[in-house]
């Protein structure tokens, strides 16, 4: 098989910037709705987005999966030593990054150089890479939104990491972490984000899940304090995830992640990064998760995907679904869009699109649907009676009783008068069909 | 049609009271299992469960279905009066439960009598029916478990009852929790129960998610208030469920309720009452719903049923699977059992089993495979080693870095100068399969 | 409670008829898309669509859902002799129609006019409104798309209708069908649908599945016979869905009800109504189930509405998607449209949708996302090169070894020496994301 | 990271053969159910199941996931020369089959040695494998239940193997068929498997569904015909999976193979091999599947495993629900057992299951509940009511008008005039409670 994400000195040779052309392109390789420039809502698409690329599906992610091998074979991935490979990577991505005008990357430590079990090369080796990414940051003026460590790929991890039964793992996971803080406040990482894919249980059978949350308490709390003496003034993210490859992960959902949050004094520190399929796998829409951290001023970033409502598992498939991100808008807009955060594609080409330009494609896809969908969105708050229908539902509450029941002022006895005084009341339509329609009629 | 679950003066006569009779016994309407008086774990079966009837599903509910008519026909549902025909429903009731062997019942003010829209007449209504059940209760022995309101049939719920956008609406809510309250004070009900069916949303669109929640916590403070004024010393208990009737239910699983219950200072008062089917549509196994709430301190109490694995809503078969109430009981015993509640039926004969009989049948496999299950679970903690591995598993905590870890003492830093002393951690089996054959052993 | 959906002599007074005013009107009673003389692909919208409205859902579902009461309360549901109360929901229903520019509609057979246990007075009922339903056909216009007998909502049917274990509840079904066929054919019905909401299981243990297959089988031949030796021109529909009310239903997927259709000689006068919604719960996209019967010669018809992703059950609420529609669409325009049937908003508003405009909102919601997307594939196959990309993605079959392959003349033992002779194949990207792009690209 | 899964000269040394020592045994590397001479229903436990280890879960999966890197590292896995390493591989194998007391085993090609891109070179190691399996196989009397050709794994399938648009790949599929059929036929397997992971598609976008089906049965038909003329007198099996990795696979059900199958003419000389994962994946239970296999004649094989009903993915976990085995084994017994198949653990021992005896447990706890269920379903079938039950809810249909209708003589008027002659018919319950409680009390 020949080399099938490839290019020779220059990766990705032959595709020229992605540029913004208007709706009625017939370029494919253009921008149809991400004007960078555009003014909405009182900030620059380029403002509202701040587009990161993923390092992991993008330059590591190799279409290898649980019942076939790789499939996208890179041109980068070639040296043998692991630090000049590495760098090879780095420049590549790069190149990707400028050309696919993308202002943001992020990064787990283990995409960035190849990780093996000692400690001290693999700091080693990150900070040669740091060195160069301090270049190439520079040179771009593309910048790093958020850096994490993958705490679940090596073999020591399959029992959780910071939830790991074994204290010696745990340990392992404390170095990692400590290595990739390290990184980001040196690269001006403006977050820094924990998944944890293993911290949950494969069984109740053999767990104490008590103790396991306890330690995951413990273990944010060290290395929050650790980045915070060392100068790390950005956010802490979390980012939910029902399962998989665990049988339960304890970051469920954003409501799981926020009352554990609070449960343990991270509240401050800690905001929510919000994957669209990862919200659909835990039984939610994407825009519900998006409120609940709103709500609790938590929505600190995205990462844009979408999944396969017909399949049960992650698929981190390019966002396109006009209406889903229409409505999310809506609340990130209304919310006053992301805390520190910005919109990360977390998403990968299929296994079976091995061209070259199957990556940009993609990301313009992508990168289009969201542009589209704030513009939409943006529309139905100005020109629509959307906010007003909603606002109107709650009237009863802004004077006379209702209101005195949000001060607290009125008792369960209060209100049974109240009920008695003014007999039925009227039925009020929920207006759901409308309010979808407002929606197609923007889009 | 004929009659199909009836009677005469007396309901299920011909039916005598269900009797243990041990394993090798081959009377359907015996049990095998549930020897009420066999300790294990130092109390009786009885009182480990403390088993009671849901007066909506095996007295009101009546086949019924969003395809079909009803296709149980009640005996005791003949007179016009409606207080005459709820007493003999719940002379039908009582007669069943004492046949039944079951200690406890629960009701909703509706299942009890027909309501209409007059607050005054519902509650003359339900008045007149708690000064029948009074009677019953000392008659028969049988204890009110917990008393609840709905507060999801009437229309005027139709977009929530303490989380309606109309202030109206929720007042009546709360003249019918007040009516409930006064009620299960007044039957010595050691409980009261909140599912809220409608407090969600059915579109986002439309909703202000934020401020429906606050008002659910405050309409929760009013009817605690009340209660605790008017002498009622038992538990309050929230029964998550993630969605049906609504598009989205507030409480949606265990973490997400003890999260509302701990932002609105509503944690002391209120526990959690889990059911079987709900945790699953929630995408969590039963077995996790009760780790979760046990490990907050706030496992109430369970509403025991089983879902269809296959579909998607809230089938409330009765419980039969063996392994799985196994799982469950393991944690119920060392979580040290139900705080305040009991297990409650919330479980309903299939639209098709229409003989008399069906409904004890059901109840029979219903109590016998919670005993079965909790014996087994007894053996397993007493006889095998599955507790030993699981402390086992933690060892490296109790002692040493790892209990400093614990207390709080090591930094980001020590922890990595730990993992470069120590080296790659050894390999440690999760021994899952080897606990799931435990399981199997023992049943 | 007041009346929700009312109206005095005329119903749905006040509202005028619906009109395109296209894309930038503001009038929410208007099409923006829908222009029923607007030619594409040599087809007007009108005869493309074949548009229907669904008699169940809005004419006669009140609302109700298994957690609470009706809703949705209908003025002409107010006399008291059955007869005279359906022809007044008829006259709303027909009122409904010409409003809403509706050319067809369908019906089961208790739709029309309440359904008692006596067959010879139900066929007395449904001959007086199928002689009422003549008049109004000839008046307005519009056309039956197809007559269907409701087997299932009685509960002599709880065990199933055509494939019920008594012969006796067969026979009853029977009777039902020959009244619906009747009434059909007389109202000139295009088509005749059937449903098995029960013809299924709830549980395996007490069912011979071969023996209701067969029955099932026995039963529609039965019925096609009657017709035919009646004068029926028209096509008969099966209707998958794959569980609920049952826990499996025999009519599963697209798939599944070919085989039957082949497997019982029933294919030459049946073909599919594909439902979204049961697509979907049948774990397909409605993509996928049109593609299965389009290759199989049996796209029929179309029930339109769409589910939601998040919950397990049909919620049959209106489409809106327009990704969803518009790839549902290039299947729709390259089968040549369906085979004799419609588009049938088989949909209903929500529970809490009570205003009489509500139920125009979501028709004109839906006809302009049809139309929306059909306009949209059309382009999409005219002016892209979507079509091309595929053609020459099977292009080696066209020609040489690969045409010899599909004529049957190429042995195992050749293609392996044609593997041998032609080495490694080159990787051939799959481009599912510049194919996604397109259809955004153009909606 | 030291070896997990290891040995030194002799594999699995320590560990004796896995014996019979019945319930009451505590040792948990015995069998407590799974006496293989023990007859049940007139067949020994051993011929009833033909149990059968699985090559590539258990000697070639090594632990990874999609987020994670191999935990299982093999001590035969050692050698540089592939061949010697497929052999020391083979010896493994063997003695773990022997050890295990399994009589049979399957595999993939690619199993039992490593695969390239030379389709020569892959006979020629093939081969040599071959020869030695025929040594391990006569020094052991384990046999070969079915073969297969791993379609799936290698990047050229990523569009498909027999249904990809290049004709230059399908010839490389039908090289590696061709392939296995020899080497199964030299080894006398008894049967051959085909299991199309990615004979389906990821997008309808960019498919011709229908042109991909008929290639598919072109296909099969070709390797049949191979077959056959070499000397092939076993079965075929088709293996169904809705989905992963495709999208979808043109194999979602059993119903759906039974319809491809029917409609190619391959009806003689396939059947169906059941996975029981496959079939929850699916939206059907496992009896379901069963069942529909057995009625078509073609319930051919099982593989045994089970999923996860909490996440949406293939989790192939060692089977242990009782209450699941024990209704599939009365189908199974109902059915007269398999035709030609066996009971192939198709189950992987977890990711963080890293000790060499858990490979032990698990199939110990594999065998023990298929030997429970099946002695309790004998039991039932046997000593209870649960048959007996069931023909007499059929009853109607063996005489009279209701054998008329079955032997189709009953036309749509007579069934009418039965209907109106003999009223309203007898409600009659499905007794599922009743039922279900019986399965219970013979566990």
């Amino acid at each position: 098989m020949g080399n099938v994400i490839t290019g020779d000195t220059e990766f990705f040779k032959g595709i020229n910037q992605i540029k913004f052309e208007g709706p009625e392109s017939d370029n494919p390789l253009a921008f149809r709705w991400y004007d960078e420039n555009r003014v909405v809502a009182g900030k620059t698409l380029k403002d509202h987005f701040r587009f990161a690329g993923a390092y992991w599906h993008s330059f590591v992610g190799n279409g290898g999966d649980p019942f076939g091998a790789p499939t996208h074979v890179f041109a980068w991935d070639k040296k043998s030593d692991p630090i000049e490979r590495a760098k090879d990577k780095m420049d590549a991505a790069f190149e990707f990054l400028t050309k696919m005008n993308l202002p943001f990357y992020c990064f787990h430590d283990v995409d960035v150089v190849d990780y093996g079990n000692d400690i001290v090369e693999n700091e080693r080796r990150l900070q040669a890479l740091v060195d160069h990414a301090k270049q190439k940051q520079a040179a771009s003026g593309v910048k790093l939104l958020w850096g994490t460590a993958n705490l679940f790929s090596n073999p020591r991890y399959m029992n959780g990491a910071s939830t790991n039964p074994d204290f010696h793992v745990l340990a392992h996971g404390a170095a990692q972490v400590k290595a990739a803080l390290d990184a980001t406040i040196a690269l001006d990482g403006e977050n820094y984000v924990f998944w944890g894919g293993r911290e949950g249980y494969m069984t109740l059978l053999n767990t104490d899940m008590k103790r396991e949350q306890e330690h995951f308490a413990k273990f944010l709390h060290a290395a929050k304090d650790y980045a915070r003496k060392n100068g790390f003034k950005g956010t802490f993210f979390i980012e939910p995830k029902p399962a998989e490859p665990s049988k339960h992960q304890y970051d469920f959902d954003c409501a799981t992640v926020i009352g554990f949050l609070n449960q343990f004094g991270l509240e401050k520190d800690f905001k929510i990064n919000i994957e669209v399929n990862h919200a659909t796998l835990a039984g939610h829409t994407f825009q519900h998760e998006l409120q609940v951290a709103a709500d609790a001023g938590m929505l600190g970033s995205v990462d844009a995907n979408r999944g396969d409502y017909q399949n049960g598992w992650d698929t981190d498939q390019f966002p396109n679904n006009l209406n889903e991100i229409t409505e999310a808008m809506l609340i990130f807009l209304e919310a006053g869009g992301l805390q520190g955060g910005g919109v990360n594609f977390d998403a990968k080409i299929r296994r079976n699109s091995t061209d070259m330009k199957d990556l940009f494609y993609a990301h313009v896809g992508g990168m289009d649907t969201f542009a589209r969908a704030l513009i939409t969105a943006d529309n139905i708050l100005q020109k629509s009676d959307f906010k007003k229908i909603r606002e109107e539902r709650y009237a009863s509450f802004d004077s006379g009783k209702g209101k005195e029941f949000e001060q607290g002022k009125v008792s369960l006895e209060d209100l049974r008068a109240y009920a008695i005084e003014n007999g039925e009341p009227a039925t009020i339509s929920g207006k759901q069909e409308y309010l979808e329609n407002i929606i197609n009629r923007y889009i």
